[in-house]
């Protein structure tokens, strides 16, 4: 297991710099009122593809010898890691496949042609996925790029919070929501790097709480298939995820998955962005704990805004 | 009539700054590969109470002699301008009145009680408002602030369009939604004084097409009571928004409701920000008419964000 280390984040923001955004700071002066606390909101919603992912997708892309890019990748995935791994093939020029069970959302199928990549269907099990994924890698020869356990995904994942502290001076702690890890472990990788008394806080559903009890119990403890509205924070944490959390995480704090709806809504209402339920479990945290918060500069991270509008949380079930 | 010049945007600009956000332009790729055009969104959802109406609002309520200021300001308004004068009013710590019709949407109501406003109910009908809004200014003296003929708003508004220049070099033409008329005035304002060349669309809704019957006549006609998804457009011009309308907007062009909403939606999902019906007025004309800005650079003036988030225009009627 190779721990990748502050210099490989400093080669991924230049690697990836001509691909990504520089996402801006948005703050809200109704929420930090509301808060008794001063909140940093970092909108990877306006990235490119939606989503941060694009950041480690991209590190993992661009960073390929041209032999083993002509063979292309591929990933598992039917979210955001599917969409930043095409979009970021896209940009090279090089194939893509994206193993996702047949059940996945047409919409979501789309979007992921819509970059240019292939879509291969499984049966929605894990063994099928598995067989599935074996078979396009032995074909192919694409190169896996994991959506969160590879070191060049979570380097590319830690530019964010690079970026953060270039954008917000004074941060007393960054609070980012927890499903498989890699956005925490990116984070994780460059605060202990550049600002090790920043607290890291993981976000997490509370109906999703692996990684809660992961961290309470001192070693890795996966759930089967949670239910949440927080759907990109349902995957369990993995050896090099669990590497970065376990060493550097302050705490891990849950929401409900009511707190995680007036949350998002709170967000769309008052910072009028568009963002996931999975970005919105930091501030539901956040209001939960005040105290833990209060008077204090804190870094929130916004991950993703690829959001079904037809079937936002609050509305009644169409 | 006292028309307002550039001088008066230039004190506006100074006046109003330390109350008011300077709002950040979004591209995006997607939506300008669509068009065939370059678009910068200059982004007023973002804006303090969440609409441009704030500009004009403060200019008029920061203009006022300590004297004057003392008795306070009236509007009637159920809209932006509702929210924004109470906005202004309670930054300066001044009483401020809104007539409102009894059946105007509590939310509404609610959100200008939130800014310190007191409300007035009045019947929902034009008489019954100016009785009661002549009561209300004859008791306490307030000083009436109307929602877009009055050239300290309009003054107020043309800071948007001078924050726009400032921000994005080379604009060919920019496109802002017409109602009464403030914002297209203030646009004019600023645009004949320092960019000439730059020409001025006004986007109205097909189902309140007076500006643009207005223009195409050459006098002003006034509609009784039209329909549309674009709440904020339905009001009609007056002689100092003429004035402006009638002397330096180059085209009006017009869009359904179909249009309005897929435009609206399609922002949403693109550029991830939560904005109103009448915003997306703008992009609907433009990819209606992509001959007339193929190749140029557009400003596109995204006017606000307040919007009921129970009700969206593309989903079923709750």
């Amino acid at each position: 297991m190779y721990v990748p280390t502050f210099d490989d984040v400093r080669n991924a923001q230049e690697r990836i710099q001509p691909h990504i955004h520089r996402t801006p700071i948005l703050t809200s002066s109704f929420i930090n009122k509301l808060a008794g606390a001063e909140l940093f909101f970092k909108c990877e919603n306006f990235q490119k593809a939606g989503a941060f992912k694009v950041r480690g997708a991209s590190n993992a892309v661009f960073g390929l010898d041209e032999e083993k890019a002509k063979l292309g990748v591929a990933t598992h995935s039917s979210g955001n890691h599917a969409l930043s791994l095409s979009y970021a093939a896209g940009r090279r020029g090089i194939p893509v496949t994206v193993v996702m069970p047949r059940t996945a959302p047409e919409a979501k199928k789309e979007a992921v042609r819509g970059y240019g990549g292939t879509i291969v269907e499984c049966e929605p099990s894990t063994s099928s996925r598995e067989a599935v994924f074996a078979e396009v890698v032995a074909k192919s020869g694409a190169e896996f790029v994991h959506p969160y356990n590879d070191h060049r995904v979570i380097s590319g994942q830690a530019t964010c919070s690079l970026e953060l502290t270039e954008q917000v001076e004074g941060l007393n702690a960054v609070v980012a929501p927890i499903g498989g890890g890699g956005m925490v472990s990116g984070t994780c990788l460059t605060l202990s790097s550049i600002a090790p008394d920043v607290e890291i806080i993981a976000a997490e559903p509370k109906n999703a709480d692996d990684a809660y009890r992961s961290f309470k119990a001192g070693h890795i403890i996966a759930d089967d298939a949670p239910q949440t509205v927080a759907d990109g924070l349902k995957v369990p944490l993995k050896d090099l995820t669990w590497h970065f959390v376990s060493n550097h995480v302050t705490d891990i704090l849950t929401a409900t998955e009511e707190e995680i709806i007036e949350a998002m809504r709170l967000i769309w209402q008052r910072m009028k962005i568009v963002m996931e339920p999975s970005s919105a479990v930091p501030l539901a945290t956040i209001l939960k704990n005040k105290e833990a918060f209060a008077g204090k500069r804190v870094g929130v991270i916004i991950t993703g805004g690829n959001v079904d509008l037809n079937k936002l949380p609050w509305l009644p079930k169409a």
